[in-house]
């Protein structure tokens, strides 16, 4: 693993992105929202993942690099957009940006969009509301990849669920797919030898285990909490599909080069309006110093969601991204 | 266990709540919703509950039973309500009409309330927002009952959620708290000498356990998904606490008899609006059959939240509802 400075990789991004026919305006915003995903250690929805994109889009018919989301119905407070099966964090990007805008006129603002692509890197739109000050709720439907509880054949989306907080000494995003583990740890953790700190699903006895490789095997990941997350996992999509108007996980195809025309919720919350009864952010640090506070049962405090995100952004930025050799060589050659 | 009509039920919760000093209007609702609760099989919350509901308001200090919830400030789609200390059910009731008729006018609505009490069981908003043909979404934060992952005490709330799709064939409702198990359905285990169907929390060793006794010894139940349910849970007082400018689950005192000044969050979305585009009732429809239809991993098909419920629910009006016989007792003498 080399460790490369963050504007060498955006450069190479951009250039990769204005080569596959990208307008410069939008291939700056998707080489920045690449790059900051790496960046902040989410590697997996970073750069890791820009090669797979340039493919699925040299290969065609799943992402249109020229469409821009196109506003279907509003209704004030609420808008249904369609994303014409445009660039996914582009898209997701823009629905932020507009939830933000409704929320400054009527306290909350929500942006439904259907016909959209994989966002990659869902914390990304909970940073980005909780930079302009802002909350920020947000949430996809994806392909099936998770069983409901009581089955044993993948009918769910993970459906990761985005939630961000606005904070001067540190957003507090939560980014939570509703599998415990994706199938990238599964992958990161078989290639290692490592057992899973906890049971992630079920193996092909359908019985309870840390084994990653049965768990690939078995395609029986858990959901979070069990009966529990495979509830919020159908929820989440329910009210993806009914708002957006777009199309449910059962509707997606099971192929992680054909997913497409997801749906997605983007709400935001005005707090410079709602927090004046209360000083917000200092009920945000009160809240996370009751939590750094409580007695640790092991080493170190209690971690708040993002708090690990600042500290390996700070070190990625001093020392470089890290980057695997393969990738950058790909992106060279591209 | 004797079954009683859900009529006579309702005359003596409603003759109970007039002698406590409820106005008639009020005691209707709270009787109906505690009854209700009952018919729905959420017996822990329901007409089990109503006594040390009774006993609460007589030793005075958390709930004022003629509080009505105020409006402090409102920004369109968004309104901040004060209630006041009135009676949570109650409370929580008109704040979940309110956000659905601010949805009428602005396609989503929501209602931030603080100071609040106990709502009871909150998937009844739910409910209430699907009777009324619209997307209900709620949540309400709790004393401190649940350790942050990597904590052994008790800093979050187990903090509910329900989320409500309407749907002729049966509402979608779900109702969870972030922790794995209540409280309540620990002792119900331990009183049967059963053992929870999985780990449940850590028992006094830090070992993960599925004895609900040494569970209840640690006070250390487990969040869903470990770490994610524990930052989901922070994100749910969060959110409730500064939207509604209330206080915060650590501003809450630990003792379920003083238990007060909750933050809520109710957000409703009209579908009659938003549903436009497709035929939302054919879209929830095929979203429940696609996870009928998976292949089960035991006997009988997979679940979807609220259709137990309905099973409870017309068995209940059927043959009238469980209570425990020492309750009506009490009740009766009441």
């Amino acid at each position: 693993m080399s460790r490369i400075p963050y504007e060498e990789i955006y450069d190479l991004l951009l250039r990769v992105l204005l080569k596959a026919g990208f307008e410069p305006e939008p291939a700056r915003l998707s080489a920045r929202l690449f790059v900051d995903t790496s960046r902040d250690g989410v590697y997996s929805h970073g750069v890791n993942r820009f090669p797979r994109f340039i493919e699925m889009i040299r290969r065609g018919g799943v992402i249109d690099i020229h469409a821009r989301p196109n506003l279907t119905a509003g209704y004030g407070a609420l808008e249904q957009w369609d994303g014409m099966r445009g660039p996914g964090n582009l898209n997701a990007y823009a629905s932020m940006d507009r939830a933000i805008k409704i929320s400054c006129q009527h306290g909350i603002g929500c942006v439904a969009l259907m016909n959209t692509n994989h966002w990659m890197r869902g914390g990304s739109y909970g940073w980005q509301a909780a930079e302009a000050g802002g909350i920020g709720i947000c949430w996809t439907n994806t392909m099936p990849n998770l069983p409901p509880w009581g089955a044993t054949e993948p009918r769910l989306g993970n459906n990761p669920l985005v939630i961000a907080v606005p904070r001067s000494e540190g957003h507090i995003v939560l980014d939570m797919a509703m599998s415990q583990f994706s199938y990238g740890t599964l992958e990161l953790y078989r290639m290692r030898g490592d057992r899973l700190p906890v049971a992630g699903g079920f193996d092909l006895n359908s019985e309870l285990t840390c084994d990653p490789g049965a768990i690939e095997a078995s395609a029986r990941p858990l959901p979070i909490g069990y009966w529990k997350g495979s509830g919020l996992a159908l929820m989440l999509d329910l009210l993806a599909t009914l708002l957006s108007g777009g199309l449910s996980t059962h509707e997606i195809p099971a192929d992680s080069f054909r997913e497409t025309a997801l749906s997605q919720v983007f709400i935001a919350c005005d707090l410079s309006l709602v927090g004046r009864s209360r000083n917000a952010e200092q009920v945000a640090n009160e809240i996370i110093a009751s939590i750094q506070g409580a007695k640790p049962s092991h080493d170190g405090n209690v971690r708040y969601p993002g708090e690990r995100t600042l500290e390996i952004r700070k070190k990625n930025l001093e020392q470089g991204i890290p980057i695997e050799p393969q990738i950058w060589q790909q992106l060279q050659a591209t």
